[in-house]
């Protein structure tokens, strides 16, 4: 089992006090330590700031620098859309455009999103012969398209000049084989062009952050293993996809993935339990927030290990300190318990703590093979 | 100095408790790790359980991945036999043929060691011309051929079809370089069923396995080392000879290892010494008799230091946990002594203390590097 308590690093609100991980009170994780090994989990490298793609890829066991996966793709991913290897997911800015044609703001007045959606609407009557368009409302000015049919290529350059006062620019394409997208994309700019050109305020889109998903060989074509995720935003459901989990849908609260891991337990072998909050109250800036959120799941632990999981793996995708607000490069918290692990001498959950144990600042990249390892499920190498 | 104890990491026999070599008293090989630095040796990888090869190719220097030795060549070095660049080793089972060719069993009963040896001293009247042949016993049905010659390839398809109820398969080329060894292999299996067709049980052989020896630069060349490798067991004395060390042949017990180490000194800077029972000890499950194995060599630690190497490093080739009884991933407890080498302030020998040490988690790859750089033996690089 992975627990990932998502932006689990954290740092001292005040010089010499704890982070927000060891300020918790964590009985449970404290004493998982103290049976198991620790150390400090590096998602993608020492002082990379990980996104939540490359951030779980690693966990999962995958290179997070060669299976990175583009802006387009991600946010897709990210609000739960159907999104295949070979589809396109585009970024798109809803813009505004003067009437030569000129960008005058690169985000049309950061439009209400209710007004997004009844543009989105009427984008999504668009059609284009040969291809498949779905246009998603994100939030304000910001939208989605995905684009899915066959020869697609990101290599194209993105439209969005990232000025004012120049016109959008063409969708070029960057190689040979994005001849057929760049042609697509140029149909779909103008029929957008058509649809929403009448409007005062966004009458256009710029276009950028062209990406479809790494082909990733499958957990269980790589490792044999029948993995599910328990998780309830879109987002980690959508790289566990990436990574050929089953996925529970309509999880809604923590409640239910407890509910959902239990009537899982028998026909899986690998569990990834997803726990958002940490993360979202770090972003909040609410050092305190963030306290309570490891602390809930904290008191989730006992529960969950009634399940008797062999092998538990508990760390973060990333660090995300409330005092810096968003992600950060600091390596995570992580502990082993269980299989054929040897443990060491800590016996608290925290980052000072886990930088005593005895797995040492490691790749998160590994975690995957030492669960396995640990869990008996690996071959020897030579002879 | 290189010492080698086989197989030295292990684990807890029951929880909270120590390791074997935690358990075992070890007041000199404690004195060194208290007068040096310590950490722990990862041979191969994060959970990568290493076989005998990868284990002490990394720490002769050696990429263990890219140096792996296959099953046939390592299997004839475990029996001792002459295997040079460009031979091929072959993995053989004895197996049972029914008269229509196919296989009914394809470990012909497990026969006794003994017919083994008979069926094999017939094997090698066996003549091919432009090869020289050698079958070698291993034990019940298992048995090696070495194939000597100009152009052989491992790109041959095995005959052993891992199934009864079939014939063998045919020896057929996988590449084109390979037609010759095909060609070699089938007149091979022809004269096989001719010499021994005509027994009840075992009538047949099946090949796999198929291995040449790694091409390495020799330590010699490679840091201009004198080597020489004081081992008992076959296997390690033929990995030393993939990495160019001098080989003292005929050691059968510790107390001739020692003796032979004191003829070698003047003579030699690289000292490969091989202590084989912790391994063979884990094996067996028997943590008590492991504690032995390590306690045997730690009394012989005072004769060996009487020696006067300037630099001494202790570890092991992989761990073999008693309560696993066989190899695995765990990192192994490393010691350097002497030379340029900062103490840390670990003070005892053993898996925990030395996760406190100061060379931390670090693959086994870096112990030859340390060792030449701690013994002066290096040059600056850039200016």
């Amino acid at each position: 089992m992975l627990l990932v308590l998502d932006g689990l690093g954290g740092l001292p609100r005040e010089a010499g006090g704890p982070t927000e991980l060891e300020a918790a009170s964590t009985p449970n994780l404290d004493r998982l330590a103290a049976e198991g090994q620790t150390g400090l989990s590096q998602p993608v490298g020492l002082g990379v700031t990980p996104g939540s793609g490359p951030g779980h890829l690693a966990l999962f066991g995958y290179d997070p620098v060669a299976s990175n996966i583009g802006r387009g793709a991600l946010s897709a991913l990210g609000l739960g859309l159907r999104l295949d290897a070979g589809d396109l997911g585009v970024r798109l800015n809803f813009c505004t455009l003067d009437d030569r044609g000129t960008v005058v703001d690169r985000r049309a007045g950061r439009i209400e999103t209710g007004l997004n959606r009844a543009l989105v609407k009427k984008l999504n009557e668009i059609e284009i012969p040969g291809v498949e368009l779905e246009f998603a409302t994100e939030s304000q000015h910001r939208a989605v398209l995905i684009i899915r049919g066959a020869y697609l290529s990101p290599a194209v350059q993105e439209t969005d000049p990232q000025a004012v006062g120049v016109p959008p620019l063409e969708p070029v394409p960057l190689t040979a084989t994005a001849q057929h997208t760049s042609a697509v994309l140029r149909l779909v700019t103008e029929a957008v062009r058509d649809c929403i050109g009448g409007e005062s305020l966004a009458n256009f889109v710029l276009m950028r952050g062209y990406a479809g998903l790494p082909e990733l060989e499958s957990l269980s074509s790589l490792y044999g293993l029948q993995a599910v995720c328990l998780a309830t935003y879109p987002m980690y459901k959508g790289l566990a996809r990436v990574a050929g989990m089953a996925v529970v849908d309509g999880l809604d609260s923590a409640d239910e993935q407890m509910t959902a891991l239990a009537t899982a337990w028998d026909d899986h072998d690998y569990f990834f339990l997803h726990h958002k909050a940490p993360d979202a109250r770090g972003e909040d800036g609410d050092f305190d927030a963030k306290v309570s959120a490891i602390e809930e799941m904290d008191q989730r632990l006992p529960d969950l290990m009634k399940l008797g999981p062999d092998m538990l793996v508990v760390t973060g995708d990333h660090s995300t300190p409330s005092v810096l607000r968003e992600h950060s490069w600091h390596p995570v918290p992580c502990l082993f318990w269980g299989g054929s692990v040897l443990p060491d001498t800590v016996d608290r959950f925290g980052e000072r703590a886990c930088g005593q144990g005895s797995l040492d600042v490691f790749t998160a990249q590994s975690i995957m093979a030492l669960m396995l390892a640990h869990g008996g499920r690996l071959q020897k190498f030579g002879a």
